[in-house]
């Protein structure tokens, strides 16, 4: 098999991350001991997709507790700091709920252990989370594949980042197309370059290129031409949070690619675990969008490309409704058409199944 | 009057360029006395827009009809030479119909000459054809503003640049725009960076900003969002070449924008004057579309944003079907909902009228 690039990895008392931020460039790693360390990894996109760093929230909860072990707390001034840990953890990025879900995990799995044993137990969830990301993406790949068995030289279009770099395994939508590519069936994907982070030139090209996938980068206002001339056979993304009708957030230009899809007859796939999935929120109205820093557009790299004092509006989401979603590939099978009524049966078979 | 950003001078046999690839950081002047370097700035967007383009080529007519009398050449070599200097010029730039017309007045104007007098009324025909350009910009900015008439806080969604750096004058679509804040009827200007040569972020930003026209900077996958939650009054963009059915080519990223639009119940309006429309295409299915470097999208300056080898599909242009405009601003009014027949009256009150 072709080495991958892996997001992330854990090693006596260490949490390595590869600095997203330097690629293609360079391959450099971070290595992390400290909790705040991994929390601004977290906030400046060092690591980011959504999976990734709801593990890597897991694993600095674990640094948390190490490090706050090492310096005498126990009790309840341990519990008070671990807790204000997790806090700082999920206001890294208020989007994805991957990583409320991680920390609400590791608080549970926290208050649950033995006081002599909690290091230990901590450690193993965290890495329990991160084999179960690995599952999900196989899982997740396979019922995507399977939504075109018997068709071949298929050409998807994809946006942002969603493959190993993204999450513990193959990814949620580039892991769907690493399957299609293994079963023969993939001729081409083409890759948006996401703007204004550029996930999918920096790290979704690397991917691919670096797996021999056969693939094409394009501007996300190319996206539209791409969809009418190139036979675009379908749309796959991934997802940062999922309201209980089905709505979508996901990286911006999202929504954009799902009206752009419908108006070509072109299916538009999210693919996404269970974890993903926000049930408290009713739709896609709830989700709050999180701005980022201006100079995300004004600057590429070193290199300033609008004036320095120029107005910006910087979504890094957009909420596509379930109207425009013709399937959300999940590790229990594809819920098509989405809608309140499919999610809650989804919900009914993983709570209870 | 504020000082506004001017693409072009002709100043005692020289032809002064602002050199648009170093903006926003740089202002600088390429001074040209040869139609070859004309060609090359051309050739290299250190000049684009379309009528702007055209212009710079009648100019640059001038540069070679000059070298080529100083060297001694006339008669039918001359002849040869400056109709051969036509092609050069007319190769730069594939798609850009004004830059064709350009050439052909140039070579009419050329034919028609007395020898003795041939510089002089080349130089004058150019000229005129810069002080022409100028009055189109303003009769499509008045006829594009009365659209709006008894409209307050209008907010405005704008590709690419068509501004003062795009025409000899006030601009195409941003002339329109500049006309609308100058009647005090404009709320903002959300302005595309429009990837991948960032038109948008680096030249009607910069346009905008130095002439206090409020205006917000977004990417171009962020334009749903912005259409879905900021009350778009209308999109207007500009256009490189207009078939007979007013099926539109323009900056790539427009045919996503119109389907955007049309989605979300905005009128999307095309500003160009005649010399835009090519009358001998029934439709955009005529129309080549260029396609240009790759590096264009794998760097941005002197940062390299993807693998240096990944596969890049770079169209330059789109096509925008003429059901999903609105409405084409030119010199003589609004062509409302342009097709065939709207298009071969507009045609007819030029040629005849």
């Amino acid at each position: 098999m072709t080495d991958r690039l892996k997001s992330l990895e854990w090693k006596n008392n260490v949490l390595y991350l590869l600095d997203q931020r330097k690629l293609p460039q360079k391959q450099e790693y971070l290595a992390c001991t400290d909790y705040k360390e991994a929390a601004q990894a977290i906030r400046t996109l060092a690591v980011r997709g959504a999976p990734a760093i709801g593990i890597t929230a897991a694993y600095a909860m674990v640094l948390a507790v190490l490090a706050f072990t090492a310096r005498g707390l126990s009790g309840e001034s341990l519990r008070h700091a671990f807790y204000a840990a997790g806090e700082v953890l999920e206001q890294a990025r208020p989007t994805a709920v991957n990583l409320s879900w991680a920390v609400r995990e590791m608080e549970k799995t926290f208050d649950s252990a033995e006081d002599d044993k909690r290091c230990e137990t901590l450690t193993r969830r965290a890495m329990a989370m991160e084999e179960e990301d690995k599952q999900l993406c196989h899982s997740m790949a396979v019922h995507g594949a399977d939504l075109f068995s018997g068709k071949k030289n298929l050409t998807i279009l994809t946006h942002c980042n969603t493959g190993t770099l993204a999450t513990a395994g193959t990814g949620t939508a580039l892991g769907v197309i690493r399957e299609l590519f293994r079963r023969g069936q993939l001729s081409a994907v083409y890759a948006d370059e996401t703007r204004p982070v550029l996930q999918g030139a920096r790290l979704t090209a690397s991917e691919l290129r670096k797996e021999g996938i056969p693939s094409i980068l394009i501007c996300d206002d190319m996206a539209a031409l791409v969809m009418k001339t190139k036979k675009i056979d379908a749309i796959i993304v991934g997802a940062d949070r999922i309201a209980a009708n089905g709505d979508t957030a996901n990286k911006i230009g999202t929504y954009g690619l799902a009206i752009l899809a419908a108006y070509h007859h072109i299916p538009l796939y999210v693919a996404a675990p269970f974890s993903t999935f926000d049930f408290s929120i009713p739709s896609g109205n709830h989700i709050v969008i999180e701005e980022r820093n201006p100079d995300e557009i004004r600057y590429v790299g070193n290199t300033q490309i609008a004036p320095a004092d120029m107005p910006v509006f910087n979504p890094a989401f957009d909420i596509t409704p379930h109207t425009l979603i013709s399937g959300i590939i999940t590790e229990r099978g594809v819920i098509s058409h989405p809608d309140k009524d499919s999610v809650a049966n989804y919900e009914r078979s993983i709570s209870h199944g």
